[in-house]
């Protein structure tokens, strides 16, 4: 992991009455931002088991370049405009990788 | 993502005084974990910039038997009892999918 990526995990609950809408602009958002976005490495979202309006995303970025370019794109703004009235808190954490594996 | 898949976010705050220590053995876990376990599918580490004895790390087995498995490893056993007196706060939630995806 180079020290030029930018990485950042975002903390968040959602209204559990529009969960389902939610889930649905991130899923596709995420799905476009990694097809579309040379500089989008991952985006890892997670629900917790047993309070799943708690959501956790890991983002990794190929650098601050790409990641403030992200910020603009149609889908990000998409996303971002669609589920703010869903969101009802938001914690966003800039991280720093300790070790970071998948399997190949 | 396999429905069957087990995927955990531990949420650890480790004694600063202890922190690189922590980071290495931390490091060592993870490496012979993907190196050696089949199933053991992920394991993503990352640390607060601002306060870097908060450590996220989002985990990814194969199945339920696989992260049982695991925890039985000589490398996970070191890891455990190596850094049993550096973690002050440790949470370990069950987690699902929202979306994961990751350039290839």
């Amino acid at each position: 992991m180079s020290g030029k990526h930018v990485l950042r995990m975002a903390e968040l609950e959602v209204d559990p009455a529009q969960l389902d809408a939610y889930c649905a602009l991130l899923a596709e958002e995420i799905e476009a931002s990694i097809s579309l976005e040379a500089g989008v490495l991952s985006l890892n979202a997670v629900a917790f088991k047993d309070s799943p309006h708690r959501i956790r995303i890991l983002e990794v970025y190929e650098s601050r370049e790409a990641y403030e370019a992200h910020l603009q794109t149609p889908h990000f703004l998409k996303y971002k405009d669609g589920t703010m009235n869903m969101v009802t808190s938001l914690t966003l954490v800039d991280v720093e990788p300790v070790m970071m594996r998948s399997k190949p």
